[in-house]
Parts: C-alpha cells; sequence; structure tokens
C-alpha cells in the first residue's frame, strides 16, 4: 500500500510565485493528491502475525482491556485516545474557499492530520461533518469523543465557531477552534518580535485589526488579553480597533451581532466611527485577515512612523508586501510561504495540541495561549525584519510550544 | 512513535489453553495494550518536508483538489474515501461483555482497524459513539460518513442493530452491520464444507439455531436466502428452527418484537413449539450463538445421525468441543481460536469489504454474501473435520472473497 512518489513532488521548488491562479501550482497539487489517493494512513502498531497476537490483540485478550475500561480504569492506558485528535469541520469556512462542504473539505483536514504527526507525532483524523447546524455538529462530537484526547475545530463559519466551541469546553477534553487560536499565538509571536525587531514596547501601540471573523475576532481578544492578570506582555497594548467590511466595530452599531457587540465592549476604546483608511491613521500595527487588496498604499502611508503591517489574507494579501514597504512599513508579514514572514497556524498547533495531550488538560486557558505565544516568538534568538518567525521546519517550536502549555497545565 | 515490543508479544505461543479466567492472558494483554498505548496510528503516506511539498499537500495547494470537489468531481481520486471503513460501535453489546459503553469498546474496534489494515490494506478508524439513541445513531453515522467509503456496524445490540443498519442503506456507501453479515457468511462457508466432508447434502438438513441476537437472526435468514432467485446452494435448507431463551420462535409467540415477529414468519416451518433439547431431536445442524454451557449431551445425542454442532459461543461455547464428539457429533466447531474448526469475522470482513471498496458497491446485497461465502469454503481445497475452514492467515481468503464480491457487484 505504499505509493511511489517518483516525479513532480520530488522535484526540486521551482522558481514560481505561486499565486491564486498558478497553472502550475494547481496541476502539480491535483496530481499529487491524485497519486495519493489520501494523504493518510492507518497502520497496526503491531500486527497480528500469530495466533497468539490475534488472541491477544483482538479476542479473547481484548475483552482483558474493555472490562478494565468499563470498571473506569485504563482508558488513556489501554487505547488511542492519549494521542488521537479530531479535525472536525463542516465545510462552511474552507480556507478562502468558503462554503464548499464537508466532502470538499477533506483534503485540507487530510493535510492537518498529516501536519499533526509529522511535527507533533499526533495521530489526527478527520471528522467532516454533512450538517451545519451547530446544535448538531455539537452533539456529533460530544458523541463521537470517546476516542478522541483533543478536539480541533476547523474551517467553521462565524460566528457559528464561537459557539460551537464555547458549548464544547466542558467534554472533558481540550476543544480548540484552529482558526481562532493557533491564528491569535502566531499573530502575537510576530507582534512580539516585531516590536523586539523596532525596539518599541507593545504597550505604547495602537493596533487596527481588519476582518471580523473567528481569527480577527480572536486576535483583537487576544491582544488585549481581557481581565487576564498574567499576561503583562501584551494587557497593555494601548487600543484595538476591529474593523469589518462596514468599517470600525464600535458600542452602539446597529445591526451588530452578539459576538461583535461582546468585541465592541472590549475594544475600540474612544468608540471610533470611520473606515478602515480613517481608523489606520496614526496607527502603529495593521493586521489583517479579511481580503485581498483592500487596502491601500495611502493608508499604510498614514499609519505612525515606521509601522507594522500583517496582511495575512490568503491566498492574496490586504496589500502587497512590496507596496506596502514602498508605503512606509518597517515590517510586513503575509499568510504566504513565498515572502518573507509568514505567518502560518502550522506554527502553533501541533506544539498546542502536543502540550495539552501530554498534560491532559481538559481545555485550553488563555494563560496556555500567552505562554505559547511567548514561546514561539522566543524560539527565534535574533529575529529580523524579515525573519520574525522561526521555520515550520525549525524543531524547537513544537518543543518549546508544548513544554509553555505543560508548564501552565 | 515506533513501539518496541520486546518481551512477552513476541514470546513462542504457551502451551495454555485460554479460558475465560486464564490469568495468564488477561496479564498479557493488558501489559501488550499498555505497551501500545493504542493499536493504530495515523501516519502521513508523504510528509510535508520541505516548502514545496507543504505548498501542495496543504495550503495553498490543498485548495485545487477541493475546488474539484466541491465541482462534484475526484472525490474517490483525492481523498483517502474510497479505501476508508468506519468501526461504529455504541459500546451496548461487545463481545460476551455486554453494555459496557463507548470506551470500554475502543480496545475492540481498534483491534478491528489492525485486522482491516492487516488482512485488507484497509484504512479502518473507530467511531465509538456515547449515545445509544437508534436516532441519534444514525444521524452521526450519516454526517461523518464524507470521509468513509464504507461502514462498519460493530457490536450495537439486537434489535437496534437491525434498525439502524437498515436506516443507513441509502448513505450510498455501504454499511454492514458485522456481527450479522460476516457471521453469517462465514457459518454458511463453515456448513458448505461440513456438509462436504460428512458427503451430505444441504437441502436435507434440519438447522436449529439457538440465539436470536444479531448473529443468530443474520445466520436463519441467511441460511433460507429467502426470496433470492440465485441462491440455489443453500434455498433449499429443509427447515430452520431459531430459539432464544424462552425456547423455539413460532408465529403467534405472545411478546415477540418486530424483528422475531418476522423471524417466526420465515422460519419453524412446522410452527414447533417447545423449548431448544426438544427442537434438536432429528436435527442435523445445531448453531449456537447464545451463551456458554447451554446445550447438554444429551441432547446432541438424540440430533440426528452424524451430526453437527457449531457451538460459537465466545468465550465459553455452548457445549466444549469433547462433550459434543462423546455425545456423537461428527464436526464440531467453535468461536475459539484453541481449538479445531474456528468460526472467526476475521475470515469475513476484511475481503467483503476489500471487494465492497474496489466495486464501490452502494451496499452489500444476498447475492454477494453468498458468493463470499461459497469463495471463503472454496478457499480450502480439502476439508477434513478438523478443518473446515481456512486460517485467517492463509492470503487467498481476502483475494478469494472480495474476488467473489467484486463479480457480483
Amino acid at each position: 500500500m505504499k505509493i511511489k512518489i517518483t516525479n513532480s513532488a520530488k522535484k526540486p521548488a521551482l522558481k514560481i510565485v505561486y499565486g491564486i491562479n498558478s497553472t502550475n501550482m494547481s496541476s502539480e497539487a491535483l496530481e499529487l493528491h491524485s497519486k495519493l489517493k489520501g494523504k493518510i494512513e492507518i497502520v497496526p502498531k503491531l500486527e497480528a502475525k500469530n495466533k497468539k497476537l490475534l488472541s491477544l490483540l483482538y479476542t479473547p485478550g481484548v475483552a482483558e482491556p474493555c472490562l478494565e475500561i468499563s470498571k473506569g480504569r485504563g482508558l488513556y492506558d489501554y487505547t488511542m485516545k492519549g494521542n488521537s485528535v479530531a479535525v472536525v469541520s463542516d465545510g462552511s469556512a474552507v480556507l478562502g474557499l468558503g462554503n464548499i462542504g464537508a466532502e470538499a473539505a477533506i483534503p485540507v483536514m487530510e493535510g492537518k492530520a498529516v501536519l499533526f504527526r509529522q511535527f507533533a507525532g499526533i495521530n489526527a483524523f478527520p471528522i467532516c461533518i454533512k450538517t451545519q447546524d451547530p446544535d448538531k455538529i455539537v452533539e456529533i462530537v460530544e458523541n463521537i469523543a470517546p476516542v478522541f484526547g483533543g478536539i480541533n475545530i476547523e474551517d467553521i463559519a462565524a460566528p457559528r465557531c464561537f459557539d460551537i466551541e464555547k458549548r464544547l469546553q466542558n467534554l472533558g477534553i481540550p476543544v480548540v477552534h484552529d482558526d481562532q487560536h493557533a491564528t491569535a499565538i502566531v499573530t502575537l509571536a510576530a507582534l512580539i518580535n516585531a516590536s523586539k525587531v523596532l525596539g518599541r514596547s507593545m504597550d505604547s501601540m495602537k493596533v487596527v485589526v481588519n476582518g471580523a471573523g473567528a481569527a480577527g475576532s480572536a486576535i483583537a481578544r487576544f491582544l488585549l488579553c481581557f481581565g487576564d492578570d498574567k499576561s503583562r506582555i501584551c494587557r497593555n497594548v494601548k487600543d484595538v480597533i476591529v474593523c469589518d467590511s462596514k468599517g470600525a466595530i464600535y458600542r452602539g452599531r446597529e445591526g451588530l451581532d452578539p459576538y461583535k457587540k461582546e468585541l465592541a465592549e472590549l475594544t475600540n476604546r474612544g468608540n471610533f466611527k470611520g473606515m478602515l483608511g480613517n481608523a489606520l491613521e496614526g496607527a502603529d500595527v495593521f493586521i489583517g485577515v479579511s481580503k485581498g487588496n483592500i487596502l491601500k498604499k495611502e493608508s499604510v502611508a498614514g499609519m505612525a512612523e515606521d509601522p507594522i503591517v500583517f496582511a495575512m489574507a490568503n491566498p492574496v494579501p490586504e496589500i502587497m508586501p512590496k507596496d506596502a514597504l514602498e508605503a512606509g512599513a518597517k515590517i510586513v508579514a503575509t499568510g504566504r510561504s513565498d515572502y518573507p514572514n509568514q505567518v502560518n497556524n502550522v506554527l502553533a498547533f501541533p506544539g498546542v495540541f502536543r502540550g495539552l495531550l501530554d498534560s491532559r488538560a481538559e481545555r485550553i486557558t488563555n494563560d496556555m495561549k500567552i505562554a505559547a505565544a511567548i514561546a514561539l516568538a522566543g524560539t527565534l534568538k535574533r529575529p529580523k525584519a524579515t525573519e520574525i518567525l522561526p521555520t515550520v521546519f525549525d524543531r524547537n517550536v513544537v518543543k518549546n510550544i508544548s513544554k509553555a502549555i505543560k508548564d501552565c497545565a
């Protein structure tokens, strides 16, 4: 059943900047997926090679661990639970592709499982759910939880994702919406190092987040670390203004859903009302988790001196790095692997879940996320303007993040 | 993450007859399970070893297969679906242990996944469901189906299992309750070869099945192959009487559930009323899928000449082989690996699912099951009284069964 990858996938990386319509990338990705027919496989740790092993691994021997577990003993000792994560999606917000459904989401969830295993040794399995009804998703996750030690919620649209995650927090195993928390952790780590490079203190910064979906909302909350005493490193970010397509979110704005209403209470101290361009006047940091090409050079030019621009929309950033730099940005990050400073979830979720599983934490806490961000930032000893984050291939990333989580737990 | 198995599991098979209270078996099984901490692992077929591969297996490349699938193309080409099976249980009827729940069922489902992969190269994953409400189980299976090419229903108690299986038949992928169909296939194969050994024709046989749960009911229906024209080999089994703990199931018996009522219509032509011992008078075949030690030597002695006794209760058979032989049985089979003629589901389910997946069948049919039983019986060229079935380690078993299923599909 081994798949031999002989041609395109093993070729050295081509000198092509893959964009949204890159034919090379598209055809190579399709070719590779079609060759693999599934990116993960499920294999025995030990085969039942003879009668004796068959009797121990299956009947009648298997009855013993079953009986022990039925008496409340050894669930984590005798089963895969302690090292298994479900990657759960309803396919309603897949990458930048939108609501493409559970089946079309499978390749992403398989890819996630590849990375879980490769970077953190975790057995992750795609649970792609047909229904998009939050009540049913919650019920399904609760009911299939027994075999898993953690749940990674993935690519579920806001605001349903907030509700689903919240309602699953008492499951007894950590339930983490990756698009919120991993993104927030990596963004904070990037901002910590960007501040270090520029020799600036985060507590003097004015931050504008554009995009009020899962990622934007989580980033804003996280930067403010509201009500959390231990989080000194970021609690004093002066102010965060969150914008959506209608401009700044402020207290009293008409038609806000309950989640944006809550966000209005936590952010935008001055209750600024206006569009993104105005919000950015004098801002130190732009964090975009919205749509491609929506940030004008003029807006960047109107920011405070030497501003930080994280244009993380995928695959097309809010502003192209070249334009942002021309407009005066000192540090630019994107979500892409073909520019410097890739803000990529892969930097966070393997280490986060490794730490959560190893410590048998029942849920992720704000302190853990802050510790993870600090650990991730600290993995890079000497950050530079064009290198504010370590690469995903740096083995210390998972090691440091998981240790930070465990120390918190 | 590789687990090194160095001691007990690799020792040569001990000369011990493992019984229900065998301390050796128990402690070895616990030790092995505790060492493995999960019998399966999920691994990438190809690691994202560099930026290029990361871009192809994950973002941005992964968007391409996602988009294709969202347009209705390539679901089986670009994902694991075509070779994945869910092993679904609510833990309500695990082995002979009864209703021990979803968590305690995990070791069995993991064991099943080991065998799926080892014998048939199939990626199987345990879905252990907390609820035992049939409506919810049906809903959950429907909703998590996207990533799977087949569903193996396992260890769900009768009569709920019948209902659940029936309601899932239009899912578009085969949904097979193993305890019914794999057991029935292996039992028919065993009976075909037992008849061959004794030089008797099955159409003259009177069969008594003891146990009217998932297995007993499926065996009885299967032996009669009701209403199926192609199934000449077994359609003329003269009569099958099914007994439960209250004796023979007959038309008009008080308090029968709808499934037993249907069984009463299909079986027991003479509408015999009485207990097992009487039902067996003059019978050619006893098939037990009930409880240990419930078949008396006298009852076997009262059967027709040279009877066939399949005492398949696990781990303690309805009658011990020695006693059955002393009472006149000519061929004795059990569910155990430590006696000759083990009737074991493992002989059927890997080949059955291999065939179903390879042919993309939407459901299993009666014809397929009959073809599978004939193929399994035929795998053993020269059956003997003490060898009516091939061993599970015979590679031709999966090959022949899957071919038979594919030829039918």
